[in-house]
């Protein structure tokens, strides 16, 4: 259990800040190949995140990385310049991919440390110590966020999970670790970009975890009683985002899983630091379709018929609160109908460990 | 709609007698690759329908083929000698996978057939009639299936489809095109194999039809309320097996489309030419579990992690008949419940185009 709580796995470890250059671990050929974009600019840096060189938690970590190399690049600029491109920084990486919110919240929060900066220098310094804390309490979070869940689970359970929950997963290990527990895993390998075969199962082997892997269609097979897999005492994902009103916006397949998860009594459970003060309901959130071709290619090889012209790929999906167990939060588990008490109840006091 | 009517796909010729060889188009690598495999006994018939050369309707017309050529194998035998050889080969057959009855219900007519014959000469010739006459029959009843369905049907409706129906979805959409009627199709990819991304999306297109392409992950948020690629009218699939409670098996991943068809009040229509009389419980069915490497690899090329060594591929999975709407037979549509009235109410009448 030493490996779980401390070794680092690869995508721990992803984004990298060099001299004023971002470098970023693609993930769309991880593992296979290690190869790192490196990125000269915040817009740069968007690119990538929009082109999917990173994702889940990635975004957090290069938005930040993109706004300290900003920092670092204005430091010859007089204050009103510095801050203008700050702002024009943060604009291009805040709105690199329409739902997933943890490029804007670093952009926030690095324009936020630097708004009463009375120079250039002191933007700079505010802007990198901000730039660099963020994603250390992000990951203090997570882990909390893993303490939460790993309670509600025994010892020995069997998790199946969706896509990849980046630092969610890996705070959730050591947290499960540092209990005393060690959970098995069934991932699906979440199609068409594969995290689950390629990111989740790679870093849980990394953690000395026992994994299985599924296609996307076995998850409902998976959870049914008797099923030869099972029995599956939890599916455990994380949430790009969640609305007041309780739904969960994931990666596409979470719903189906959620539904069948409900229909055979497993609990759901839904890993977000924070609900979207923003949104009351999922029709509040934009979902991000993307490029159909990728539903028609596996790794960049055609593998559908190439007489099919047509495919649909919204990259999320919505789950009614009526198919999630518990929204566990940096506050703590809520039922989905009262997830909006994360905010209501908070009013007037600091939010924990609210570097972001 | 001439195009529907008089078009014969690729999939629905693809099992050849010539001289006394099989000759079966390769499913593993269609269309990417036209490539024919040639069996020159039933033993040969019955390894490439146990790798999968052909799947769904494939191994009934294969099994025909093979218990065609072995009457043709035995014309020197005396009666006794080709009687027996006839029942090994039979038993090849029928044993080579063990969820799907199709290849069973070839060699039992044929072997009915060949029964009573006086002389070898009359035995092959009693084969060789049954091998011919079986097929024309499945197609038949096929078609009588696809009637029964596309009545349920309006024109214009969206049917979300999984895997690979073979010869029923062919004879629906000829029996659509009589009815005057079209449908759009939304049909996902099926892993591993993506008989759906290969096979069913292929076959669509050759037939003129207009279809969309989905990862089996997408199929609950296909069918959800306000759907950006809805509203889906019907989740249509065909049954491996039906037993007589009503319990669907079918391709892994039905399961999780009916849940989520059952959940959004979407019909689900089940196609299977007569449930299995044999099978009182969905217990009474063998699940085929396949090599797990399967799911490690997408068209022969490794796709997970190569830290990831456990898999898990069930190829079927079993649908409680509360999860399906109507189960359709070729005599007419059941509810599941109802389904074991198939048998019980025809006591005493023969079934309908009774070749199989």
């Amino acid at each position: 259990m030493t490996t779980a709580r401390t070794m680092i796995p690869a995508l721990d470890d992803s984004v990298r800040v060099h001299g004023q250059t971002v470098h970023i671990l693609d993930r769309r050929v991880f593992p296979e190949t290690l190869s790192w974009v490196v990125s000269e600019s915040a817009e740069d840096v968007a690119r990538a995140i929009r082109e999917m060189v990173t994702q889940s938690s990635g975004p957090l970590f290069a938005a930040y990385a993109g706004m300290e190399i900003t920092a670092l690049q204005v430091a010859g600029l007089k204050l009103a310049q510095a801050q203008t491109r700050m702002q024009q920084a943060g604009a291009a990486l805040a709105s690199a991919r329409p739902t997933n919110n943890h490029p804007r919240e670093a952009v926030d929060h690095v324009l936020g440390a630097v708004q009463s900066a009375r120079s250039t220098g002191e933007l700079v310094d505010r802007a990198v110590e901000a730039a660099q804390s963020g994603p250390v309490a992000y990951r203090a979070r997570s882990y909390a966020l893993g303490r939460e869940t790993a309670a509600l689970l025994a010892d020995g359970s069997r998790i199946l999970t969706h896509c990849w929950m980046d630092s969610y997963l890996i705070e959730l290990v050591r947290a499960a670790t540092d209990a005393g527990k060690s959970f098995e895993w069934v991932a699906t390998e979440t199609r068409p970009y594969l995290q689950g075969a390629r990111l989740t199962a790679h870093t849980l082997a990394e953690l000395g975890q026992s994994v299985t892997l599924i296609t996307d269609g076995m998850g409902a097979a998976a959870l049914s009683p008797g099923s030869s897999i099972g029995p599956i005492d939890a599916l455990v994902t994380a949430a790009d985002r969640v609305s007041l009103d309780g739904s969960v916006v994931n990666k596409v397949g979470t719903l189906g899983l959620a539904i069948a998860a409900t229909a055979f009594d497993v609990p759901f459970y839904a890993l977000v630091q924070a609900p979207d003060e923003n949104a009351p309901t999922a029709d509040d959130i934009v979902i991000e379709q993307r490029d159909p071709a990728e539903v028609l290619h596996t790794l960049g090889r055609r593998t559908a018929s190439g007489l099919v012209t047509e495919a649909w790929y919204p990259a999320f999906d919505v789950t009614p609160g009526r198919f999630v167990s518990k929204i566990i939060t940096d506050r703590g588990a809520f039922a989905p109908s009262d997830v909006h008490r994360y905010w209501s109840d908070a009013r007037g006091r600091a939010r924990p460990n609210s570097a972001v």
